[in-house]
């Protein structure tokens, strides 16, 4: 009960009446209040040098020898992070102690009266510019101080700049936000719902979504031709890589629009907010790639365009080369491309380091990866270069190669070749220094394909989702040849990373009714769970298309992070847990009852 | 397989070069082209009047005797709200044809091609400029018609609107609108949680939040001084009155500020926003009152200012008077408050009328309601009259009566008595036309009671929430006197609805624990539900305190309605069931396996 009488005595305290970021040299002999944290304390013979932090800044509080016996006692008492208020007299410093590294580095406080508005326990890390290099979990279970740091203010910043600029942009432009429901019905395809089991209606169930996909779509059939909306959705995936099981989305739909129409608005908007939100200039339009454009180019639908490094085709090279392994595989429908690494000394393509990026194609099923050094005057040396005797000017040129460098080689069917050297350009990018810290290049993917198939269901699926337009010059032979339809699809693509995908979307219940079947709903099951957009439909539908930027994995992109953990107020971890409030947790057996549940493991023990 | 053929050749379609609301005259000889529904479609003596529609207005096309024939061919076939596209040339209609109440009422559009890019079956209800009057189930069935009309447009507008005003203002006063997690863990208090059960962890289970409360207290913790968010919540109530599963609340929170600091930021928002979306002045201060004078004048502590009709307290009069019912009730210790009923004819204060009073009175608790009628020169007439000899004049001074109007009374507890004269104040004020249409009255509710006493579990309860700041006053009469504790909790109030309620945060542990006891949650109880904020409290945590207004509401008041449905794009019926999606609904056998779980019912039937 100790704390608490002082914290009593603390309800009524002295109001800040300038923030800590605030005070300059032109505010000198200013009576003012502060209240922070205490963010540093040192103790000078006798006099304290108190940093005190808020969200604004920091500002140096001097406690000196003849300050007022309580402010000194209290001073004594004070730990990192303890919240205090403080009044006291601005007074600017002599130019040899100005810190120009504080933004109120001009200035101190002399502190008159000192309060302590409540204590802090030690810390289990401590708090600085920089977030904490403690662990994960540790960050998080202890978010609330985690979020003191520096970084992560800054961060949350961030995202709050970079979603209102959004707002700004489109709002201006004659879009509405419009909430959809998130407590919808279960219409799994793709991922796994979450399920909200309803108290009143035994057996029964609410979803929340995985994306509002069929409400924007509903929305366009509304009338309202311009929607976007800040969405928060829902999957149920396996923990892997950086997800979460809610995320962010800025959803837009828009009717009377082609594929075109769709990417400059994009273009525009992100234009605007990089501008406005880290004075970034994109290029007016971003570089536009074929689905295979890009598989051929950079092995990849989603290149990192920070830096070049192209996959070239060498096929004919490879016809006219003497390699039985080439040769083989070409007689076998395939392909072979090489990729130049340009001439390094770290890494100095060692053998080593061959072996990695062999490694690296092979995870996308590479057998091997073939190489040829390329030496002085125009010679080629080592690997197979025995191989291309008679080429050696003809390889060059195409590979625009010099002294130096070296030629990787991948020689299997298109896509596993495509994939296997676009691993190897990501891990030469990487440890040649060639990633270019502070750029943002974007580019667009179009032309995928609509359909993949699934070896192990072994039908058709749709490659992005169910309701996007096949190319109309594909619709006679939807079914007779599946994988060869191209979609109205795009993908919008920064720094390596999908950001956001999107298409012109079915409007005709027919066509959407084949597109269901070859995905192998049946007409029952595309009703009992798609029904309502198909009614939808009948009823004076428009063309309409859309997009969803995903905005955790943009503002992680724009903070130079890796994980969207640092760009969320308060993530799950990797095991789908919040360790600071810790869910998911068991629940009173009267709220099992409440909704008709038995758990299946509890019936197990009984 | 008909539709599709046309639909197919409708995929490639002329799209729109202006809106349905952009012509005018100036646009005379203009080639445009339009897409959008056919809201009304005439046939003159060969001459088609098609009355074009989109979000942004109404076009008149005509095709006319000398149009192409595949033009006329096909206005033939044109239904209500088909889809189409016409391309044609602007005409000036002449000065007697202009139709002063469209926005394009100057032009029409003869049409030179049309095209039709969806038809539309039979309408269940007809589109126009206000809502139909069909069924809830069938508007909430067939919601993307519905929310064609021209007043669920509006609405959803005014929505975006107002939503966007509030962000922008807040945005601009240095606040973050901060993302808080809705897989959160099951802290129920109040209404039942929604649960959301974990796959990977048989048993546990996430909760969506009833509103991000805990997680904006952390975030204060965290120094995010000034938060705000948009933010989904989720409560899990019995179907009553005019309540959804999920709804919207502006939340926010403030560290380092006192309960005016609140209520000043609020009537500075609120001020902007209204001025801003509907043009609407308030004033720049709201009136405050007590809880107790809110109580005493208007019998509700969300009193509805936009009419007069005060409660008078008469306790001495009656005290005077010969009534024993009266004098019983004051001995008792009850009060005697009064309340007049103004000279009016319809209604004339008939038994009949009085009995209705009488029976809103009854609602509350009253046990009768007396009255009596003011006569001419002073006198006063019937009822109860006849206890008050020799008190005319002071009663109908206290009263400020005058001829033909009605004094009603009840006695009884204060409680009691309070609310069901207010009830009386509000049917009158409804009956005698005095509520003003399109004014808007804010006021401000302080000094609430802290707790309130549950009669059915037989302990005090919060009032408001757990979180609440006792007022410094009653800190050591907290466990002794629960009853008379005021808290330091604000309410917002327009038009006789609660449209916000706020308060300061406790933001002590040790102060914390007393309340959870008083509220008969052990410590334990306490930890593992609140636990975590209980932790954070440990870490330097600011004073602090915030708000929440509920969006659904204020917008509907602000649209003059009288259900939050008529705001939301797709609310759940009374039933909590979606008609459009038919959610919630059964699902898949493996989907419930693989959440671990057994539906109660179908165990009774195995």
């Amino acid at each position: 009960m100790e704390w608490s009488k002082w914290y009593y005595a603390a309800m009524e305290y002295k109001q800040r009446t300038v923030t800590c970021g605030a005070l300059r040299k032109s505010d000198d002999g200013q009576r003012v209040v502060l209240n922070g944290w205490v963010h540093r304390n040192r103790n000078h013979g006798g006099i304290h040098f108190i940093n005190l932090r808020d969200r604004y800044g920091i500002t140096q509080v001097v406690v000196g020898e003849h300050a007022p016996d309580d402010v000194v006692a209290v001073a004594g008492e004070l730990h990192l992070e303890y919240c205090v208020s403080v009044e006291g007299i601005v007074h600017a410093r002599p130019a040899s102690m100005v810190n120009a590294e504080m933004g109120t580095g001009e200035i101190e406080v002399e502190a008159l009266s000192l309060q302590i508005l409540s204590r802090c326990e030690p810390l289990p890390f401590m708090i600085d510019e920089n977030e904490t290099d403690a662990k994960e979990d540790t960050r998080l279970r202890y978010r609330y101080l985690d979020l003191r740091s520096g970084a992560m203010q800054k961060r949350i910043k961030l995202r709050h700049d970079f979603v209102r600029a959004i707002r700004e942009y489109l709002s201006s432009r004659d879009f509405y936000e419009i909430e959809t429901p998130t407590l919808i019905k279960s219409t799994p395809e793709g991922a796994r719902d979450f399920l909200v089991p309803s108290r009143i209606y035994p057996g029964k169930f609410y979803a929340l979504p995985q994306s509002p996909q069929l409400f924007k779509q509903i929305l366009m059939v509304s009338g309202f031709d311009k929607y976007f909306q800040i969405a928060r959705c829902y999957r149920d995936e396996d923990a892997r890589g950086d997800r979460q099981l809610e995320f962010t989305q800025l959803d837009m739909e828009m009717s009377f629009v082609n594929r075109d129409d769709i990417l400059l608005v994009m273009e525009g908007l992100f234009n605007h907010v990089f501008k406005q939100v880290m004075d970034y200039q994109l290029p007016a339009h971003f570089t536009r790639l074929t689905w295979h454009e890009a598989m051929n180019t950079y092995g990849v639908d989603k290149p990192d365009l920070r830096y070049g490094l192209p996959i070239v085709a060498v096929d004919d090279l490879a016809k006219a080369s003497s390699f039985g392994t080439f040769l083989q595989v070409l007689s076998d429908g395939g392909t072979v491309k090489a990729l130049k690494a340009p001439a390094s000394e770290a890494p100095a393509y060692s053998r080593k380091y061959i072996s990695e990026l062999e490694d690296a194609a092979k995870i996308y099923g590479a057998k091997g990866l073939a190489w040829i050094k390329v030496g002085s005057n125009g010679a080629i040396e080592g690997g197979v270069s025995k191989f291309f005797v008679g080429q050696e000017q003809a390889l060059i040129q195409r590979m625009e190669a010099k002294e130096g460098d070296m030629i990787v080689f991948v020689a299997d069917q298109w896509k596993k070749t495509c994939n296997s050297l676009g691993a190897v350009r990501i891990k030469l990018a990487r440890d040649l220094g060639l990633v270019t810290k502070g750029t943002f290049e974007f580019c667009w993917i179009v032309d995928f394909p609509l359909f993949e198939y699934n070896e192990d269901a072994k039908h058709w699926e749709a490659a992005h989702h169910m309701f996007s337009m096949p190319q109309v010059q594909y619709l006679d032979t939807l079914e007779s040849d599946p994988g060869s339809v191209k979609g109205d699809l795009y993908d919008l693509v920064l720094n390596g990373y999908e950001v956001a995908s999107g298409s012109i979307r079915i409007h005709d219940v027919e066509l959407q009714k084949r597109i269901f079947r070859i995905c192998n709903f049946t007409d029952e099951e595309a009703e009992s769970r798609f029904g309502f957009l198909l009614n939808a439909f009948r009823y004076g539908p428009p063309p309409h298309g859309g997009i969803a930027p995903g905005i955790d994995r943009m503002v992680m992109i724009m903070a130079e992070q890796t994980s969207i953990k640092e760009v969320i107020a308060f993530p799950k971890n990797t095991a789908a847990i919040s360790p600071m409030d810790d869910s998911p947790s068991s629940v009173d057996e009267q709220q099992l009852d409440d909704l008709h549940l038995i758990i299946k493991q509890l019936k197990k023990t009984e």
